[in-house]
């Protein structure tokens, strides 16, 4: 059977291949430390589960408008503005079936086939996939190793900018590196993106994951708000990964070609649900404040424990629910030189699994430096200590 | 700002100016009768909604994978075999967040730029909207009149087919005509998808929505498992509309493609509500059967009241909830030439909204009668009587 062409230049998450490994791992009778999910082993706050019960009791089953249901629209427009000194209103808020789907219609509703677009990686590789799909040139930029964080390099940045380029694709705070722009940064690629005239997807899945400092968005910025779509999602904030719920936020012309996507693709978004993510935005917050709990006491461990770790070094991002420490010296120490190697020996030896810098997209030439991500968004803090333990145990031996 | 070029491919579907006029007419003070909705007012049955509520308060909130949780993709797959005479395993199975996503997966996977696909017309819109949005060229079939439902033509369609036809979309039993192939027919079909090596998208939105007789599917004849992928959806069996729940069913290749797709556009489907639909396929089907009870009544008063209008005249198909009247008399009677405004007319002088032929697509070339389309999914019986009466009085005014 011949499928269609287009199929070749479609990518994928590796990540999930990991999983399966760590299930296998399991199945055959050995303990696994996941540190590779990107989902959460928190419940969904309990008000959310009862709204949307009563929802679906109130028989709010049929379908709703492509767009969302205008209550949830106006609530996440003021929400959002309170945050992001913006002055959205529900026209600029496409409810979708998560938090990805805004990646691929913010692609197809602004990017031409032969248009270049600049994307994170290491990063989300997502990104990458759906704008090759869809005929672009996907043109990478990387982070570094900064004094406190991992740390963009705005002049690298420009340099790769050219009359083709139309997008870029900011996750402010970074999935996997953690890493965050700090205001003045913001500014300068708010004037970049002016200056080149680029629409940016400000994908802020982990707006909300945070334990010290506060979030800025680079929609905030003078003149901003006309060229850059937010990606917004439950999911992390309220530990509602499998319910598919987010939003596209951005300019109402791109926000109607977007929604015209969603009849094309979906119709709309699951109905009921809607009225939860209502509870989750006006109700109780004390969730949301537990769900941050958990996670920041989860990191302190996790990071300190990495620390302590010969060949590893480990920033402790203020943002988001993942490490990617530096493993240089520890792969140099254990004589493997490939991540997939590394990987392996490590889950097999210590049952630690974890996803490798590898994950989140092709190393760029010349990058000798090498790093694992740890999630601990699906990890209790007692098997992080007992996990990294070991893996502490292995790296010595 | 410039969108991207692709957008002008996109089509829509603009029955939903009907609804947004519709709405507004009822805003004015004014009453509707609504029978432009393809939505139902039925309530899905309570046993889904406990169960679905059992898997949020037991955890069920995370990602599931992109393919669907196991246990409802076997279960789908027996189910199907049962009324499909087909040997589908899950390994056939990608769960899907609607019917929908099916259609532009479907295409995606199997069509390249250039390809023509054959879609009925008068159809659902996003065939032809996805066809075209993806690069191919959407070929039109067209129903006629039979001597008691809508029938396709089978050599005309065939005569419609070259070397580049890569496609068929059967949309049987249809929407918006209500008809439905003999098993005679679907054989010939089956013949014709081989003889010329055509792939064919089966949309089988309705397969359960019957009143009489028996559904039978393409994908039943021999060596057809090979070539169809089933649209399948919970939203007409069990009134689960709002939910935005189906599945692409098919030969694994195709279905692993369509499950990579997933992995790009939305992870996958909502997690919990997959326990609502096991609840479906292997709870209390009584549910079920008062929906087919309640559709039946409204068709048949429907139907009878529709027949007595001078100038209608009006199948009763076995299947959908549809009903799709020739209304050349009465438009000729009212002195109205154009779709819009004898659909305006009666809106505004009777209450009553329903979609035209041309929200169905554009008239071929030569086409002299002229339908409507009554759905009876979003209305009940004693409205139905009411606002049918009045549509006669001003036909006979």
């Amino acid at each position: 059977m011949q499928l269609a062409e287009r199929l070749k230049r479609l990518g994928t998450e590796t990540a999930f291949a990991v999983s399966a490994e760590a299930a296998k791992h399991v199945a055959a009778g050995h303990k696994v430390y996941p540190f590779h999910l990107g989902d959460m082993n928190i419940r969904t706050p309990r008000n959310i589960i009862e709204a949307t019960y009563k929802a679906m009791l109130d028989g709010k089953t049929g379908y709703c408008p492509n767009y969302g249901i205008p209550a949830l629209r106006e609530l996440l427009a003021e929400d959002i503005n309170k945050t992001h000194n913006t002055r959205y209103t529900m026209s600029h808020v496409a409810i979708q079936p998560g938090g990805k789907p805004s990646i691929g219609k913010f692609v197809q509703v602004l990017m031409n086939p032969g248009d270049e677009a600049l994307y994170p990686n290491p990063g989300y590789p997502i990104y990458e996939s759906q704008i090759q799909y869809h005929g672009g040139v996907a043109v990478p930029y990387t982070y570094h190793e900064g004094a406190e964080n991992f740390e963009m390099d705005l002049k690298a940045i420009e340099a790769k900018i050219t009359p083709r380029t139309k997008l870029l694709v900011l996750n402010d705070l970074q999935n996997p590196t953690g890493a965050e722009a700090d205001p003045a940064q913001l500014a300068a690629i708010a004037e970049m993106a002016k200056r080149h005239n680029l629409f940016v997807l400000c994908d802020e899945a982990y707006f909300d994951i945070r334990y010290a400092g506060t979030s800025v968005s680079l929609a905030s910025f003078k003149g901003m708000q006309e060229r850059c779509v937010i990606l917004y999602t439950f999911s992390k904030k309220y530990a509602m990964t499998g319910w598919r719920l987010g939003a596209s936020i951005g300019p109402q012309d791109i926000i109607d070609a977007v929604a015209k996507l969603n009849v094309n693709d979906e119709s709309c978004s699951n109905h009921f649900i809607q009225y939860g993510a209502i509870e989750a935005l006006t109700g109780d917050q004390s969730g949301h404040a537990d769900i941050l709990r958990i996670l920041k006491e989860r990191r302190d461990i996790a990071a300190a424990i990495l620390n302590t770790i010969p060949g590893v070094r480990c920033y402790r991002p203020n943002a988001t629910f993942y490490l990617f420490p530096n493993v240089t010296g520890l792969m140099k120490a254990k004589k493997i030189s490939d991540y997939e190697t590394f990987r392996k020996a490590a889950l097999h030896d210590t049952g630690v699994s974890f996803c490798t810098r590898r994950h989140f997209g092709t190393p760029i030439a010349g990058e000798t430096e090498a790093y694992i991500r740890f999630a601990y968004s699906g990890i209790n803090v007692d098997q992080i200590e007992e996990g990294l333990a070991k893996l502490k145990t292995w790296a010595q031996a």
